[in-house]
């Protein structure tokens, strides 16, 4: 079919960006039909190429489906799309639960398009998948970013692992790309393997902290601060203020503790107050400044290449295990060989031999 | 033939014990011949079984080989010893160079034969594979416990791979183990990722220290803190001994920060100074107690049936990579998509769908 779609509730059911409250069985045939007559992907890649919303939407929905169909149009779209895109600044956007993630993008993404920028906000949040939730759901903290025009927020998608939640992502970054969004949030809450996934897609790293009693040091896990291209401790306002520049001083003080980083960047700490919109815009020249470095020096190049190679091997290995551990042979063998290894009948390189050889010789 | 070899260069050659300064080419052409008359795996394993050292070192020699059919050999090998292994106390040993690692080794190791323990000595040294050299190959350092009769000293294997050194050094345990050794130290020396690898084939960790100036905590890999069961201030001697002290307790400090560990065992924090073999004794109660709370509680057991499940997946995962990556299809297009994805014309997620398709297909 050639028409955009028009039934308004039917879309928004598809791409996930309304949900009613309760869904009636004719509005769910309605769907049902709306998807089976869904546009071409010549219809639409000329449509994200022209910023169209409602196209972008659904074309990430295709991307999140376990339908193979879906999967393989998704492919196509994504595939045309990629000349048109590449051209936006990624950034990730890290910290505790509390800490003020949303009311910063909020913020900051309002200060952007204020300058005339096209803000995506995307998460990786692979606990969303559990509940099928997820940090950026409840949208209702983003209230004035939702409506803005220039910015795009969309929940993380669900999957049932890291792997599969941040290659979504990844191709979600590449449409909104092409659908002419400069800046691209990536927001992860921080647990587990997140950051480290978050962190090999974009192109700057932003970690959010709050001034607090005591060590400012403590409780942070030292790979996350090492990551970090600024920190930036919220909450600096009223009584908070003198924490905030201790604290300041504390984690600059940590930062050059670390060698210097492959991008020659020497990361920056600085206080701001989304709240109540304060220090937004220093946040904003850390990144320029670093922009500038990094796209003088090469590192911003070399960095999104050594990520995509990273991302090929990774979906390669995790690929190759699926394939080796699903394989029937192999579960059904696997339970009784893990009992000979506990009972010292085995050597695990024996077993891992054995079933190397069954799987090969298939 | 039913002999054991009696040429005793020829067999220092074959087991790589004493390394004659030159070879001549008479002697390789006995080692040639030696090697054609190799016993059997039976005699291998009854000689092993009575603890005879040359025919343990012969066996690891044929682990350490790149031969296919010397590897078959050590398979079978192996295999017999099993139901003799297990029943020692494997302990992992890392500090930066010069800490002190080999002279503490000897003192320790000969207060352990002094109490009729027998002691082997093995080390994880992946760069050992360059110089085809090791930590333990200059033995002149611990030339008590070269001569005692009850400790065996072996350097580590090379090998092209942490991965290969640290496969071959958990099949040399079963060996030692086999042959009545019932305490293991596996030296580390602290480089990269070989600590985790000793860490995941040891019942306990110690960390080696020295007291200096300044934060005693700069410098240290946080994860190896992590690892380690205690730490050991070393050189804790003459001008030393108010720094160490000092030391010990930043040290216990900073680790009763970390959460306990799944052993339930609270790291323990002491001093000794190897050199002049003063508080050997507090390490080994440190280890006894730590034996006694995790056999009781079951952690012992679990851990070991849990480090071997990580090595059944470890050596499948790498191999099912090493079969990927040297399939020679998939090596030749590799380099030209590798391109494609510079160039913006694929994602890596395509890529990795062609090449898989083309793996699997073949």
């Amino acid at each position: 079919m050639k028409k955009p779609i028009k039934n308004k509730s039917a879309l928004q059911e598809v791409t996930g960006v309304k949900q009613p409250k309760t869904v009636s069985t004719k509005s769910i045939q309605k769907i049902k039909l709306k998807r089976k007559v869904q546009p071409t992907t010549k219809e639409f890649v000329s449509h994200i190429l022209k910023g169209n919303i409602r196209y972008l939407s659904q074309a990430i929905t295709l991307i999140e489906s376990t339908n193979v169909k879906h999967q393989k149009k998704a492919s196509e779209i994504i595939k045309a799309c990629l000349p048109f895109a590449n051209k936006s600044i990624r950034i990730g956007i890290t910290g505790v639960p509390g800490v003020g993630k949303s009311t910063f993008i909020e913020a900051f993404g309002k200060l952007l398009t204020s300058k005339g920028k096209k803000v995506a906000v995307l998460a990786v949040d692979p606990s969303s998948s559990v509940n099928k939730g997820s940090i950026l759901g409840d949208k209702t903290r983003m209230e004035a970013l939702v409506k803005d025009t220039n910015a795009f927020i969309r929940p993380s998608p669900s999957g049932d692992s890291l792997g599969g939640v941040a290659r979504k992502t990844r191709e979600t970054i590449i449409l909104c790309e092409a659908a002419g969004f400069d800046t691209i949030f990536i927001e992860t809450v921080g647990v587990g393997q997140s950051e480290t996934a978050v962190h090999s897609m974009v192109d700057f790293f932003l970690l959010l902290k709050l001034a607090g009693a005591g060590d400012e040091l403590q409780g942070i896990k030292r790979g996350i601060i090492e990551m970090a291209d600024t920190i930036v401790i919220n909450k600096a306002d009223k009584e908070n203020i003198n924490a905030a520049k201790l604290a300041k001083v504390a984690f600059n003080r940590a930062l050059h503790l670390y060698p210097l980083k492959e991008s020659k960047w020497q990361p920056k700490v600085t206080t701001c107050s989304a709240f109540y919109n304060i220090g937004m815009d220093s946040v904003w020249n850390i990144i320029q400044d670093y922009l500038k470095l990094v796209k003088e020096n090469g590192f911003f190049e070399q960095n999104r290449n050594k990520q995509n190679t990273f991302w090929l091997f990774e979906t390669i290995n995790q690929q190759l295990k699926d394939n080796f551990y699903q394989n029937e042979k192999i579960s059904s063998l696997l339970k009784t060989e893990l009992l000979k290894i506990s009972n010292q009948q085995k050597t695990p390189f024996e077993v891992a031999s054995k079933l190397l050889g069954i799987y090969f010789d298939k």
